[in-house]
């Protein structure tokens, strides 16, 4: 991957960029990010058109792209949760090739699904992207579980 | 596998034997099936102790298992898609090691859901026993997806 790019404090100290980094250390099972700076961690998430280019268009997600695509909605389904007053539980079902299905699951309701494709090209074209995405599936999520609060509570 | 169990031919009418056998063989991507009875592609499913007592208690279930496996949630969702006039689709998230779950989706709410364990032993001690489980669970789904239709037809 080419290399860093610089990520301002300011996005680095967002509540989902913080939760992101969180749930990727949780992660990170063999200790690789131990002596890595939060803005090290977050950087792959990061897919400029340079690193996009860098990936084949056809491709099998590897292990560290599949942690990053659960971390992200890990990440999602925490933030649902201090919304919401209530446990979300993210479900990831993916083949090989990186096809499937995500879902947040709240109770009996599903508050996000989502088509998944390309996961071995899974990434943001900026921070404040993956920002700006993250907010508008919490809010919506969240929207939903106070809407039909009976099946979330289920 | 020992020798074939006798199934009679009121249960093998049953709509949810007959359901199984449908999804069962659409599943069949080799045509295995092609040449043999309803009964027959129908028996495997029956554990009886002595079969149980053939397969080992830890061990990764095959690809076949998986099949008839996602045959009985297709079933399911199928009878409960009748009941209650909704599309349901089943989801199966399962590990490499048989642990995992099983949804039943009908637009937004999870109308039924089951944590699997040991999938590599999946069967019924008899067919009645499987209609019966069937069943139950059937009209469980089409309950909740009636109490909640306007999450079930999100």
């Amino acid at each position: 991957m080419s290399e860093a790019v610089e990520i301002s404090e300011s996005v680095m100290e967002h509540p989902f960029v913080r939760q992101m980094v969180i749930q990727l250390r949780a992660m990170d099972s063999y200790g690789t990010y131990d002596n890595w700076s939060d803005e090290k961690v977050i950087n792959p998430l990061v897919l400029t058109k340079e690193r996009k280019r860098e990936i084949p268009v056809v491709g099998d997600p590897d292990e560290v792209i599949v942690a990053r695509l659960k971390a992200y909605y890990n990440a999602l389904s925490s933030l649902i949760e201090k919304e919401c007053g209530l446990m979300a539980v993210p479900v990831v079902n993916l083949t090989h090739e990186g096809f499937g299905r995500a879902f947040i699951v709240v109770g009996k309701l599903i508050a996000m699904d989502k088509t998944l494709r390309d996961v071995h090209r899974f990434g943001f074209p900026t921070m404040e992207k993956m920002i700006e995405e993250g907010e508008k599936i919490v809010s919506k999520a969240a929207g939903l579980v106070n809407e039909h609060r009976t099946v979330a509570e289920l």
